[in-house]
């Protein structure tokens, strides 16, 4: 039996491959939902040592799937953003209407496929600065929103936990929502797979830091975290082509007969050689903004209840 | 006589009203030094009774003004960078090497205009984070930089002042650089000065609004603003035309006589008219550019003494 | 009686001066639309003698204001695209289905006020290379469009006319329609007017450039020419500023009194002395986007009837 | 003995192929120069017969290969220009002072690792337009230059051919510069090669046809193609990742042994799988803009001798 390929940040990726390979995994619950623009898939992984199975924290998993995504078809982009919304108002209902909320857009502006969370947070109408001047007609219809793209390691010199732990500090937010571009082992989620999951994120490639996780524990707030595949190593790309073609019903060798540990090899002779290559949709520019009108959309109507697209447009500057 | 424009933020354009108005002011000391690229100004305000009535608090405050700046001079531009590391090496000197510094690009990265500071922020070479991973060759040469672009109210609900209290607070800086786009009354400095000044900085149009303002009073460290006039506001421009045509023998009726309070008229009558409005130097796209380059380099340079220019564009990403 | 102020590319700008000079215009016909978006004002000029007062070649302009244009209202600036189609399909309708239109988006694309035309292009659904590719369900709705952004003389080293007439040799189109970024002498006008003009364009400042022109006596076929006035010159704001000051009851000297012609003397000081500066409105990144969109979005739907904004969208690269 | 690996641009790519295959290949000659910043080899291809084999036209093809590229060492890289500019004006020793020439910018500025092409045009220094109004001190020492980004077919609706052939009949250049982006299947060459080829190009894919081909035949004037390969398809980086655990030892199976034809396998199982995706590396976004300072600054060298590039750098607006 083959090792999994963990590198991917999709819950549902890893439970995949964990049923293919027919592992039972008590206190976790899927349920899948049907909707004209694809499907929700809501994963709830309650049991601790399930969790650990799948290297997640305990939490809910939702994913919506839909290429309307990566097809670039607005009427089915919006009503993407209307069950992001629906999904969101679950963790809000319970944060009074007049307590702060920070989004938390992570990632590099200046990187393409890693400028979702910034892009994010500049189409988010922020409200917490409004407070005694919010026209009469919003009145009791606003939240109170900050937005910030704090930037990268590599170019703050700070993690991303210590500026969002420095705000929670000063500002008292009662919720975070931190959004992500994420990478998956799963090539035909790229660019069409928006995960929510209430148990946070680690920014960039946290393995093995607990310190920098984004999450209840470390922040003593909720955080929710909301991500999109947009990567997909080079690496992965080369264990998936195998895969594909052993499935096929080519021979690939004893690489593929389990008799040696495929991915640790591939993983050893190609780190080096690939390690620098980034693998994405080729449409990655026109995607990366697609899906960040359709994120900050959801979040906008999950927010601001009452008040239209339209309207929220009006006020953004 | 006339009543001031104080529509500026640079403090040679106040002084320069003053003395045009034949207005003594003790305890301010003007220095000017010429170099090869430009004129360095200094302007020394001890005085607190003449602070205020120029309006700003007491400290130093450098001008450089090169041509250079705005004509795409590359080698020249590089002249100007290195004076102003000279400039900012004066105030780094009582700063212990291995303390964290932090810079902060105010403004908003999507007004190009009001861009610069978060420009300058990417081209710093940050640090802080590489603390035990320092290249042996680099040894010594690095102090622990901090960079931040946190953006503006209107986008994150936060006031500048609010993030950066709390990064103080967390992260410890012992000195902060903050950069930011400034306005001018005087449309021939537009886009070739650069001001430092050690009294801080009140980000926007900080007007009333003492909580708001970067200095050592409300953070407790040092604060060197450094800033570039890149916005003239249109009432300006249109006072300055007035003046000017005055100045040239055009009888311009009561309002430059003096018989009315010709700024008050302006003012009021223009405001809701030409508020929107914005004038800035035609190439206002290419000049953020290189001055961004200008800014960073000189910042650079003085963070890290030993290193050329050129390796440290190496090591940025 | 004073000088008008021709620094516009607004035909209204032009008509509305005269008119407020009791100036008769024989041969010149105006008609007003009242929508719940703005007005369409619809200005024939059809004598030469009057065109020739107004420095506009005969000819209809139409021109469309609405605010929504700059307080970014989603659905209404959707309204005023389908207003734009509509009044571009006057003109299509005599060019045969299969016949090629050429789209020309003028302007320099790295300069924000002057970048419109291009943006637009980008936003164009192209299709004459499809020819035999098209999708069946496409067959008969789509019409042959080619689209291209030039660049400008200081960055090609060519006339726009130049490569403009080399296309139109050698691909035949049947017509152009042409988006440039305009000026205007009303600030009012800024950013919120759609200017559509039969009688062609000349492209940058063509003042005095016959040659330069794009319309059908250069060209051979017809030029639709499709603007936003984007840019006041900073003359332009001063003369308005004092004519503002003047209706309002200031006096403001023999300037204003007609005893001196006011536009020469301002344009003479002034010009050496403001002629680098841009007066546009603030918002002029956001501004510029939504404009683009409108714009193809009524582009569009005009040469693809039957095909919806989602469904063009779709077919956007 | 395996099928080569055709999904390269690059000829040298090609000879290492051959040469590794032991094919011998009369009429072609390659040279090797070591520079201080890396190596430059020469390919002459004489023979048809070789040249056929190779599958590109005959010509010389000179490789510039410098690691700087990718590192951001802006001194070395300034030594890369200064390479290219030598190897250009090989070219442009025969071509009159005063003949006008042609810089073509190919690739869509929208999609980053396609945006080198449009990015040199903006930063070349364009002249043909100036003619009689060049500055005294200039006079003789500027050539007649034009620049154009055409944009790509599924963005103008026009085969890159057609609109360059059209600038040849109608502004008749003497030579044409043309800039494009890339592909190799050597991931070591990526974004670290320039090559010059005096054969021309066939922008995008233009396999099998022939018509689109900008070269001597098609255009009756020389073309000089300027490339830098920035992206591998995703099939050749599983190709070359096979190749590679088969060079080390480990056994894949039948797909290595040559008993089944593997590119053919992999290209056809895997085209529709992966074709949407695009491996670059992983820092395009910083790396497109120093390879664009590079091969502009090579090509205004090469264009305006005795001016230095701060000089340039002034001029451009």
């Amino acid at each position: 039996m083959e090792e999994i390929n963990w590198r991917t940040d999709l819950a549902i990726d890893i439970h995949e491959s964990l049923r293919d390979r027919a592992m039972t995994l008590p206190g976790v619950n899927e349920t899948v939902e049907e909707t004209p623009v694809g499907k929700v898939i809501r994963l709830e992984v309650s049991s601790k040592d399930s969790a650990m199975q799948m290297r997640k924290p305990p939490g809910t998993y939702v994913t919506i799937e839909s290429p309307s995504l990566g097809l670039r078809e607005k009427a089915k982009q919006n009503e993407v953003a209307t069950i992001l919304a629906r999904e969101l108002e679950k963790y809000l209902s319970s944060v009074a209407l007049e307590a702060p909320i920070l989004v938390v857009g992570l990632g590099n502006s200046q990187v393409t496929p890693d400028s979702l969370g910034p892009l994010v947070t500049q189409k988010i109408l922020v409200t917490r600065h409004l407070r005694n001047f919010v026209p009469p007609e919003l009145k009791g219809r606003l939240r109170s929103i900050m937005a910030l793209a704090p930037g990268v390691l590599g170019t703050t010199g700070m993690e991303t936990f210590e500026i969002v732990k420095a705000l929670v500090k000063e500002n008292a937010p009662q919720i975070i929502l931190a959004i992500d571009a994420l990478a998956t082992n799963s090539i035909e989620r790229l660019g069409i797979t928006i995960q929510i999951a209430d148990s946070g994120i680690n920014p960039g490639s946290g393995v093995g830091n607990q310190r920098a996780a984004l999450n209840y524990d470390s922040l003593g707030i909720p955080v929710i975290a909301i991500g999109v595949p947009l990567v997909v190593d080079a690496i992965t790309l080369v264990e998936n082509a195998v895969d594909y073609m052993t499935n096929k019903g080519y021979d690939t060798g004893r690489i593929s007969q389990g008799q040696v540990d495929k991915p640790r090899i591939v993983r050893d002779i190609l780190t080096r050689y690939f390690g620098s290559l980034f693998v994405t949709p080729r449409q990655i520019d026109s995607l990366v903004e697609d899906l960040a009108q359709v994120i900050a959309g959801g979040l906008n109507a999950a927010f601001h209840q009452g008040i239209g697209p339209d309207e929220i447009s009006t006020y953004l500057n």
